[in-house]
């Protein structure tokens, strides 16, 4: 078995991934996270809450997954979030058309339907299933859909990203944020793509949970006030530059955006705490880098990209994270589909003062020409736009009031240029996205945590998890099961659980079995209990990496785990070393 | 207005709650969590998570919310979770039918389709919209219904409840557990039902949040281990015999369980569990009492069920947590849909003995008899079972051996009763299932914390949130927005952030008013910064409830306040009391 495999493997086996559905026969794209999947994912999403909600502030909500008709029309995911699909005559089998002129065209990407279906008869391309020919390329939209309430009037899709939903609350966040940018909203959630043939386990899902944060920006200031707590770190950059040299360039983050390899500070800024983060997490240093979107994969509208990309051994290097500077492209188009203004209006320092034409009609003069309309005529004349005023000046001025045209002498009217103040203006904010895919994530997590190492001649397998992820962060284990060891054993786990803490209770097998099971799904630390704990009170901690042993009295246990598993102290000065004389 | 009123207002202008898709005409039955729902849901969440999934050692899964059919035929949701519905002929609304018979019929959901028609059409009841006449009844089904993948070959639905997703992993979570009882399963997630016409805000929607617990126990030991530890709690138990009563009875959960008030002491324990829950997520204990099913509500398999239900001013007692014994119900469907065996093997404490008949087969005599089919025939005769042998006994024995009937006389074989050791048995386990409504829950506890006093003359509008569910822990308030007040402020906020604490930053408004948001938000805790932050190195906090102030030193800040988040020490105690001189 290769890496992949081992990987797989364990975590099928052990019980963090499952393909869904099993017991009725399965269904490609679903997976289950089991019951040391999901602490694992919840416990890397509370640690990207920590860095992209409690530490900047920014609010997380909770939009539904079911979203109206309205929304998708707008975002461009109704026309445009689809893949050309061609069927074969014969046994109807379903095709992705441009993977199946991949071999000719480089990147089919660029081909209308009529063109790869062209393609595919002018290379007498056949079914690859059984030889038959091929049906005219249709596309094929990537939501789900389904139908909201009876009698089938109002379709529903489910999100094909959470995005939207902060987008489409933009008025109610920006009033929640009291009128000022920047600002920024975040969601965790299901997102779902109803691709045509998911493969490659969790990498590619039909139903898979992100985590995205909509930065919204002034679009003249793109500096960050934070910068400074990142400029420093170094980073190796693998930009549109360094991608045509074939070799990553290491600098700071500082550097970077001096130099203009990141677009701006802000950008910059949330690359540096996305690094961070995935560090955090476990991603592995040296199988992490950074890569600037080229000019032809990056989205028209978007200012600058940045995906982080992680090394897999079979599947070399795949994108767990893109960031973003979507610039104005969101808002702009759902305030044209809704018809809502979503702009803000952003105060001045210091008010400007402006010259502006404004009209001062003669009602001497238009009383008697209007009579009892004059006053209309006087309002309609004041509400001119300056542009139509400038235009008017010694000439005639045309108005429409009650649906008559009317023609205005402009002798009956004088002009005055007066000084006005402006406070502010509106703007329409830009959106820095970073987004990530919780579910590569970990299993990013779970290839670069395992390692396999010679242990007395046996094999050994293990997550190297940080504490702050591990699913159990404490095995218990009577070194027999016998009442005596396992009453206080179990005492330990209600205490410890108490508290908090993830813990495994375990008394079966031989004690170097149980320490094996639980390297092998990273439990960082195992609690001996043998009959120590009745003649002098104290029990061993075992620690996973260097499987060393200390002796903590029974009283200490939470508290020195609690240091331990925060990283407070080192193993070794938390407890009195044991000589490794059990058999490991 | 109303209190229901008040809730619902503010939960809308603060950003806990907000009906969704308002800028594309919203839809009946979702709505969006905002910047403050959404982290007072999270909070609660993991409170439930540390009571039903670390502190009892339960397994958290996270199974898709799309599912394929097979799972739904075995459950019945597909043929049986379904509204009957009519349509008006003449202006094409739809209605739920037996809600049209209501004030005729006091129980319809023991009628078909077809006596609900009937009733219509006997009482000449008309469309309520425009009195056109109503058609037929049909059912419809509540399950979203969607199509996975291209050429509408394979249908999914959204799950309609979580509980689905432990059942058809049961054979992994049993390997998980180490293949022994009880274990159990939970999920928090997305549940879906296509209401006909949601109303009520959170309390019907479409798309809610469940957690629910499928906890798999032996069937022929319903005791529970930690029963002591819930055994003296008082609570009101509001059983089928009080409810014919009127009046809720008061007893410990020692008490309840052995007059057999609660079925056993499993299902009482996790009625404790859950009483113990929702107090600490701030539901009213005089608000909330636990109603046991009636035997005409309950499901015909269902040992015994307890709903938690809270009183909300406006709709009277509503259920906001089932917990019920679904018996072997769930398995056994499962099993007989998949034919994949579902029980557990139980090993007895000790193996018992017991005679068993089985077949010689006389060799010598079968040879020349059935030659080459000799040994088929002995292996035929040994395979038989108890019965069948008991039946044989003196009379003829009838095999089937490659198609063809063969008979024996009973001669030809001999009998002998041998002792046998059954180590232990085959069992199918009962589950225990609390199934809370979060979103629900979340609403309830908005309600129950909301109170208005009286602060020199003016009214104060307060949510009296616990500080473990605040969605806002502290809000830091330079007195006034200036820069050696603000920059030291920030300096708060960040170092508290960076601790995990969930901090806002307000510098808008006078300090009276800033308080005020506070206090309507349920934020527990307020940091002012003023001038003896420069001249004394202290700031003041603030307590929500009783509006106090003390004087802490700025180092101690973060200390201090994650003791008093914690309730580990009393607010009089955390510093020097001020005396009130700013204007509350």
């Amino acid at each position: 078995m290769d890496k992949n495999e081992l990987v797989n493997e364990l975590a099928r086996r052990r019980g963090f991934l499952w393909p869904a559905f099993e017991l009725y026969g399965g269904a490609a794209g679903f997976y289950d996270y089991g019951p040391l999947g999901a602490p694992l994912k919840r416990r890397i999403e509370d640690i990207w809450r920590q860095y992209f909600v409690i530490s900047e502030g920014f609010a997380e909500i909770e939009a539904p997954t079911i979203g109206v008709e309205g929304i998708y029309q707008a975002s461009g995911h109704l026309s445009g979030f689809s893949d050309p699909l061609t069927s074969c005559k014969e046994c109807k089998e379903i095709y992705r058309a441009d993977h199946l002129i991949k071999h000719i065209i480089e990147v089919p990407d660029a081909l209308s339907n009529e063109e790869i279906y062209k393609c595919i008869q002018d290379n007498e391309i056949g079914c690859p299933e059984c030889g038959g020919e091929l049906s005219e390329v249709y596309e094929f939209n990537l939501m789900f859909k389904t139908m909201i309430g009876p009698g089938n009037k109002m379709a529903g899709y489910l999100r094909p990203e959470t995005a939207q939903g902060m987008f489409i609350n933009f008025p109610r966040l920006l009033r929640y944020f009291r009128d000022s940018l920047p600002f920024a909203a975040v969601q965790i959630g299901k997102s779902f793509r109803n691709e045509i043939s998911p493969r490659q386990g969790v990498i590619r899902l039909r139903e898979f949970t992100q985590a995205e944060a909509e930065i919204f920006i002034d679009p003249r200031d793109k500096s960050h006030p934070r910068f400074a707590e990142i400029a420093d770190i170094k980073m190796k950059f693998y930009s549109q530059a360094a991608q045509e040299k074939g070799e990553e360039e290491e600098m700071t983050f500082g550097e970077a955006a001096q130099r203009g390899v990141v677009a701006h500070q802000a950008l910059a800024y949330y690359v540096a705490r996305t690094y961070q983060f995935l560090l955090a997490v476990g991603v592995a240093a040296d199988k992490l880098r950074f890569r600037q979107h080229k000019s032809d994969e990056m989205a028209h509208y978007a200012a600058d990209c940045w995906d982080a990309e992680v090394f897999l051994d079979r599947l070399g290097w795949i994108e767990i994270v893109g960031v973003a500077d979507r610039t104005d492209y969101d808002l702009v188009a759902h305030a044209q589909a809704s018809r809502v203004n979503l702009s803000v209006f952003v105060h001045y320092d210091q008010p400007v003062k402006r010259k502006k034409l404004v009209i001062k009609p003669d009602y001497k003069a238009l009383g008697p020409r209007f009579k009892a309309r004059a006053k209309a005529v006087g309002e309609a004349l004041k509400a001119l736009s300056p542009e139509e005023l400038e235009a008017s000046r010694g000439d005639k001025i045309y108005l429409t009031i009650e649906g008559e045209r009317i023609e205005i002498d402009s002798s009956l009217v004088s002009f005055e240029s007066v000084e006005e103040e402006i406070r502010g203006e509106e703007v329409v904010p830009h959106v820095i996205e970073p987004s990530f895919g919780i579910d590569r994530i970990i299993y990013t997590v779970l290839d670069h945590s395992f390692y396999q190492d010679d242990v007395e001649g046996e094999m050994r397998s293990v997550l190297r998890f940080n504490p702050a992820v591990a699913p159990i962060e404490v095995a218990v284990l009577p070194l027999m099961d016998r009442k005596e060891l396992s009453d206080p054993a179990r005492a330990i786990v209600q205490e410890l659980r108490s508290s908090g803490m993830r813990v495994d209770y375990d008394a079966s097998g031989s004690i170097g079995r149980r320490y094996r099971r639980n390297d092998e799904i990273g439990t960082p630390f195992d609690i001996t209990v043998d009959y120590e704990i009745r003649e002098h009170g104290t029990v061993t901690i075992r620690d996973r990496d260097s499987m060393k042993q200390i002796k903590v009295s029974r009283r200490q246990i939470a508290d020195k785990l609690s240091a331990l598993l925060a990283g407070r102290i080192k193993f070794e000065d938390a407890g009195e070393p044991v000589a490794l004389g059990k058999k490991e």
